[in-house]
């Protein structure tokens, strides 16, 4: 196999799911039906544990990794793949097209079944919120109940964010990458003036341009402001200098002078072809709304208060549009809470884009996060147990209804005393015990919740268990770990 | 008087001067006739040593102090004006609107003498250089031979250093303030979607728009961009935060929401009815264009290399268009020339804008520069000298052509060997005397060029004398201070 075919997840094709109860927004406008776009990469495992959600960009689509039959690479491919940091060899990816966008998920350009025609303006104006809202929607229906981890930058992190907020017992682990936990107003100026660039195009028409000509020159021109904010100075001096396009000397007119004008107008002249004006004008105005103190009535910790994940959260040194303290922000916020939460610096001249042209960085810091584990961040909790006085009929149930093949014995303190296990129940038919007691093992191998997983994965190995029971520092109970989580984060290689 | 008459210049009127012959600009392009609108402050004095051109920014006119007739305050009076920093009290105070403005200066919006109608798109591109010898042609006619100082920030800034460039003889001393000795490709960029911003304008109509709808919404939209990019992140925070405009919660919608988007629409709005469209293009393209190393043909130290003045670079802690390493930049290249350079760092969290808001720090570092003088800095050089064996006639002829009432007597190896005043051949008519060395005085009160000009105005005091001469360290006679020069910098009440 080449390089090549080694690190891509391959040919992908975008998948569409409707739902036709819709969903009530922010505003409290029930939109219906709601069609999301999305792309899946790698396996999704047994018990559901290894799914990782990918969040968009303002303007990304649910292409994120591999290449389509268009020939179109995915946007962040760079870091999702086999054996790259997001390894589809060991988790399964998921990145939707955003609600209000332009690629298959419903948006401003999608058909309100009301008038037979796009809603234009007529589409409800929707929030971060209402995006993850729908995000949810698609991983209740692929049976997901955990996921492994969500991971975003700009707006991306805000969703990622939000996940945390609204729904923390659903996310083990996130990665906040470039953004903020409100919307400064320094972003929200330069989502204006983009707005503005569109509204003044008389071709907008009020939103009404379907079936015309769209206001091309007005998008064009929010695309170039954005990206602009997406550089950074140093980035540019870099990359452009001040080098002239295609000439020797000043041509001493209002034409294109110098390579940073060409390219700022290529990179416009180019986005309109894929994106839609008034996608835009929803989207920037939802990361206008992002605000996770709700103006200023919570604090950020009293907005984090429920969120249980494992955060990391990833500034770039020379991003000026989400400056480095706004992460700290969101940092001293989750630490408030006890939140595991890491924080990490992106050195790197390209600005705000950073996240998604630092491959080499990203990589190792996205793969090393996503890897390094306590047992705590992979045993399953709430486990069936046995007591010694249980009978071997109880727990042959047991094994069966769950699907375990291990079971500790506890006493009435949450003590564990034993392990009984399915061979465990063969020798109690052929030797006709009746009593746990009698069947169980009482010399248990354990490991401690704060233990690394390799600890875990080692004791696996060397006595060739396929679970062992999870203690806390008080000796209870609290969990049990097993081959297939910790396979799930260390790799399949783990156990040959 | 009330504190504000104090520190006015009180009621100003523009001035217009037109020269008939014109320019021939850096494109080549003859430009004729030229208006230059400008306003004059102070009294320039008799010989014409204390006059300080401030140089206008982008959108500014020659209005920069004082008060005018339709009641709009100068756009930097909290520099300007009795005992400010730029005293009007010491300083002759001359402020253009530039080429290619709008405010009465030559520009776009100018009648166009071939066609009588306005030039629109047919002025020619100009640049800064172009700015600048069109100052040169008002400073000439003003019979001013050296200015005591130019002072300028961003688009100000430029031309400041052009002067430095061009014409080094004519500037003692130079301030220059959060700008670049070339323009970046983020500067550039900026510009560049300014631009777009109003050609994309259907009223901009090719430039043609005199007689109709002007480009409104365009020229409004360039401003709202640049506007931002002269604040920072952490002033927008504390000006505005996340403040609604006049509502509880959000509207969901895309009227305004948020205070700084009510700012930034006001700041568009009032623009344009003192702006013109076009002059907003060819001003930013000659900004575009400012490159004193002419796009890397030569070093900046090079371009420097015949700068005499003393010069003061002011950066912006807070300044992200012109972060502060261009500053330094401009410092090293002139230290690399031995000018006398000093850097200097506003401490603002204002971003570019600064300058032109932070009274206190402005007044303090500019009057320390203005007034904090060496005996070279404004020592008379060139002068006449008499030797020993001249005759008085000749000295009484030489007293009359350059009204002087004390000329410096000196050997073959212009050591200082004696003075002859006006006095003193009064002694020689009555004494008859024929020879200078029967009538000078051999003990002479000298300063030397590196003295502090206080020491040099304390020997004026102490022995009456209303100049001196100047030694250098070999002692050999370099110029003449004398008692106007002192008091153009530290201000008329020293010499009561």
């Amino acid at each position: 196999m080449s390089d090549y075919e080694e690190d891509t997840v391959g040919l992908v094709e975008t998948q569409y799911i409707t739902f036709e109860e819709g969903v009530q927004l922010t505003s409290g406008f029930i939109l219906k039906p709601i069609t999301i776009a999305y792309e899946t990469y790698g396996e999704l495992n047994k018990d559901k544990s290894n799914a990782i959600l990918v969040e968009p960009t303002l303007t990304a689509d649910a292409h994120v990794a591999g290449i389509n039959k268009e020939g179109q690479v995915g946007w962040w491919d760079m870091l999702i793949g086999p054996n790259k940091a997001i390894d589809t060899y060991q988790y399964f990816v998921i990145c939707t097209n955003v609600l209000g966008g332009c690629k298959g998920t419903t948006g401003p350009s999608s058909i309100n079944p009301k008038t037979k025609k796009p809603y234009g303006l007529d589409f409800p104006v929707i929030t971060i919120e209402d995006m993850v809202k729908v995000q949810k929607m698609l991983i209740d229906y692929l049976g997901i109940r955990k996921l492994y981890a969500v991971i975003g930058g700009s707006m991306g992190g805000m969703q990622a964010l939000q996940w945390l907020v609204d729904y923390p017992e659903y996310v083990r682990k996130a990665i906040i990458i470039a953004t903020s936990a409100r919307s400064s107003p320094m972003c929200i100026a330069f989502n204006q003036v983009g707005r503005v660039a569109i509204m003044s195009d008389p071709n907008w028409n009020g939103g009404d341009y379907y079936d015309k000509e769209p206001p091309r020159a007005g998008l064009a021109l929010a695309r170039m402001i954005g990206h602009i904010t997406y550089l950074s100075d140093s980035s540019m001096r870099e990359k452009f200098g001040r080098k002239l396009q295609g000439k020797e000397s000043y041509g001493y007119d209002f034409n294109i002078e110098f390579q940073v004008e060409s390219y700022l107008q290529y990179k416009g002249a180019h986005f309109v072809k894929r994106f839609d004006a008034n996608s835009y004008l929803y989207l920037t105005r939802a990361v206008d709304y992002f605000d996770l103190t709700n103006n200023g009535k919570r604090s950020l910790a009293e907005a984090f208060k429920n969120v249980k994940s494992k955060v990391l959260v990833i500034g770039i040194t020379s991003d000026w549009l989400y400056p480095t303290y706004q992460q700290k922000e969101i940092v001293l916020a989750l630490s408030a809470n006890n939140v595991d939460v890491t924080y990490q610096e992106l050195e790197s001249d390209y600005g705000h884009d950073a996240f998604l042209v630092e491959k080499g960085q990203m990589n190792y810091i996205v793969k090393n996060f996503l890897s390094k584990n306590k047992v705590r961040d992979i045993m399953m909790k709430g486990i069936k147990v046995l007591k010694p006085e249980d009978n071997i009929e109880k727990a042959a149930q047991i094994m069966l209804n769950e699907s375990v093949t291990h079971l500790p014995v506890v006493d009435d303190d949450n003590q564990l005393i034993g392990i009984v296990t399915s061979w465990d129940l063969c020798k109690a038919i052929t030797g006709h015990y009746s009593k746990i007691e009698e069947i169980m093992t009482r010399n248990v191998i354990t490991v401690n919740l704060e233990d690394d997983i390799h600890v875990a994965a080692n004791k696996m190995k060397k006595y060739d268990f396929s679970a062992l029971p999870v203690l806390d520092n008080n000796n209870k109970l609290v969990g049990m770990i097993n081959v297939e989580a910790i396979t799930t984060v260390l790799g399949k290689s783990y156990f040959p």
